[in-house]
């Protein structure tokens, strides 16, 4: 059955780039009130195309900002269901002037079609609505339970996604989430994300005299918050940058040890790395595995602002009424984001010395980290669809940043993500030019093709 | 003869009173070029007042800014030579609202002149010209050589004073200074002020990557600039805020045991102190000794300033290009401005890890501190001359802050600065309604007849 299917997209794949291109005309920019239209229109052509996949309901969920489309397929009875994640906004077309030719007329180059949000993510996302309709036509339905959750405000922050999950939670009821949206790692290396980190953000302030003093009449005899910020912040982590605080590290379980086992495949280039971000190299020069491994696999506490007194040309003698540091870390499997903040709490004000004032702000409750199941049945089948296409096997990887929905689903819904998407980082989706490999556009409608029969 | 001359000042104390109301009608706010016109009636006035007692030499010494004012009496051999320091500039005079009488229409209340600049410096400065005119009358001339050099610019930085006494060495050659300048400690209490703390001055700047990087993807890997600061910051002094800095102590020599054995005298309010700056009281609270042996005899190391990253409200992910700290130390007698900088910028490099650049800059070339040689003629001359009308022996108090002209006649001229005033800090010489006590003025000519007696 799936050959049949397979052979049809084949022959229709002219007209799936025809619908790609006219889903890129619409101008659905998220973060500018001026493409609202745009944004309308994008969401109901998300909508139509579901409406002409066979699905059972197709909504529009309505928010404060912009809506999300909802589809369900036919219920069939002893399926899994799986719930596909997209978005069908984009990024700011600026600067206008670097676009060889306009972000919303989507042209083909080197057979790469040019179009602001073509890889991020109207192609990827287009993929598996494309398949559930050649299923629908040839036959007659879909081999699986499909969910479809489309939203429009990925490029502004998700500010309403969260909520509408939480709304819905028996609605989106499903055995595993698969995101159309992500790019691969590198183009030339086939990769599965499977982990990501948390985060968790506090400010620290310390608070010294009522008002700002002159440094030469009090000094030696006032309190200063700057130096007790910087003993405070300095006993965070020891002279190697490793953290000190008690606690910290509670409860954290080891990553998926395939993580591990193929950073040598990524053939990192670490001093090229510290090159790329205009930092010396240190010496000695970590190997790749310690590099990544810090990078992605162990949770970091940095410092991400600090201010505190004059900080103006020249000099000012004065001690500052206080000082203070913003600081996020990054959480890896199994910490708890509000622990991990009460840890630090508690670790700073135990070395508050007498005379100070600890004020701290915590910002939200925190993200816990995303990490795949390393035997989740679907990560599995994924693995097998792509290593045809992807000449070798994808190696497993995590990233050091934190993705909200990932979070999202696995807090809400008890859940995992795949991510199984057919752009690139290479293609500019936050850049002028921005383009998508349509042989990868194909590509995607036969993997899809494939991952839904053998899901 | 001292008594004809005290009889004589008696005799013409109104006139001498009329004398300060003219010189407190002009308006000689040197931080405003709007009183320019005032600025140079004051130092005319300054002028004409030292012709009419009897110098040999009274000349205006033009700067780019405003003039000083310089004399000398006639060269007697055998005789010390005394330098006389003084200021006719004045602050400006607002807030005009809060004013009970025109800051500049001299007013008497409760046998005290109202008037802006009357207590911080006219009426100190006008006693040795009127008593050095009534020498001349009465006695024919001094009984020592005199110099004045009465600057302009006091009240604005003394931008031009160093450089003028640098031009002039030879003529301001002198065996003391002494000031009209600079208020006793407290009116409670009478005081001599005899040592003053010396500056130098850095900022400390740590450089990490190239641009601020996304502390999601980067964090673990990249070199944190805040965290680093965080650690040389905080090890420059131990948990209890000692200075740890190798080679920062050298050359420290003893201060002037007097101040210290003066100190249970001063009756400070230790946890007074603390509520004054409104910080919180250390527990266990210091005694007043300890704590005005920090505030006065003791060297210190304080930031001033630390920036880094963001520091708006919310969270912002970023690890920061860089990171600094502004620096100032307050010196003791023995310590060398640059020596203690470079003692600082060593102690850092050598704890600066792989991977970060350090920059430092240095803020001009420091001042020494400021200590009178205890056993200065000069200084038990104004002890013995003071005890008879303070109602006790004047203790010696040292200050905290940085006295610039002491350096500058210590550096240059080789002498030290003997404080000889009759103004009182409570006197609102900074504020609106300042007035000096016209019974420390009366007494003011007494106390400087005696003191050119016995010098």
């Amino acid at each position: 059955m799936s050959e049949a299917i397979e052979a049809h997209l084949i022959q229709s794949y002219p007209a799936a780039v025809e619908t790609l291109k006219d889903f890129c005309r619409l101008q659905s920019v998220s973060t500018d009130a001026a493409f609202r239209d745009g944004i309308r229109a994008a969401a109901h052509f998300v909508r139509d195309q579901l409406q002409a996949s066979g699905m059972a309901t197709v909504e529009l969920w309505e928010t404060d900002g912009h809506p999300l489309v909802f589809a369900e397929s036919p219920y069939l009875p002893d399926r899994p269901t799986i719930l596909i994640y997209g978005h069908y906004d984009v990024q700011p077309p600026d600067p206008l002037d670097k676009w060889t030719t306009p972000p919303f007329e989507p042209t083909i180059r080197d057979n790469r079609l040019y179009a602001r949000g073509v890889s991020d993510d109207k192609g990827p996302m287009l993929l598996p609505i494309l398949v559930a309709r050649a299923y629908a036509e040839i036959a007659g339905g879909l081999p699986v339970n499909l969910k479809f959750l489309i939203e429009g405000e990925e490029e502004s922050g998700s500010p309403h996604f969260e909520p509408t999950v939480v709304a819905n939670r028996a609605r989106l009821a499903c055995d595993t989430v698969i995101s159309a949206d992500g790019a691969m790692w590198r183009a030339d290396l086939p990769s599965v994300m499977v982990a990501g980190r948390g985060l968790t953000a506090l400010d620290v302030i310390v608070h010294g005299p009522g008002k700002d003093l002159h440094s030469g009449r009090h000094g030696g005899s006032a309190p200063n918050p700057i130096r007790v910020l910087a003993h405070l912040l300095a006993s965070l982590h020891d002279a190697d940058g490793n953290i000190t605080v008690d606690g910290f590290m509670e409860g954290i379980e080891p990553p998926d040890p395939a993580i591990r086992a193929a950073m040598p495949e990524t053939r990192f280039d670490v001093g090229g790395y510290f090159d790329s971000i205009g930092a010396m190299r240190p010496d000695p020069l970590p190997d790749t595995e310690t590099l990544l491994t810090r990078q992605w696999l162990e949770p970091t506490l940095e410092f991400n602002g600090i201010s505190g007194g004059y900080a103006g040309p020249g000099t000012k003698t004065v001690i500052p009424a206080d000082a203070s540091a913003k600081i996020t870390c990054r959480l890896v499997r199994g910490q708890d984001p509000i622990a991990v903040r009460d840890a630090i709490i508690r670790h700073l004000k135990a070395r508050l010395p007498s005379g100070y004032r600890l004020e701290t702000i915590a910002h939200g409750p925190g993200t816990i980290a995303f990490s795949l199941d390393p035997d989740l049945p679907a990560l599995k089948v994924v693995e097998d669809v792509l290593e045809p296409f992807l000449g070798g096997r994808p190696i497993r990887v995590a990233m050091g940043a934190t993705v909200p929905i990932c979070a999202v689903f696995q807090a809400q819904l008890g859940v995992g993500t795949v991510f199984f998407s057919f752009s690139t980082s290479d293609e500019d989706y936050h850049a002028p030019n921005e383009f998508l490999r349509l042989d990868n556009f194909k590509l995607g409608m036969i993997a899809w093709t494939r991952l839904l029969a053998r899901l």
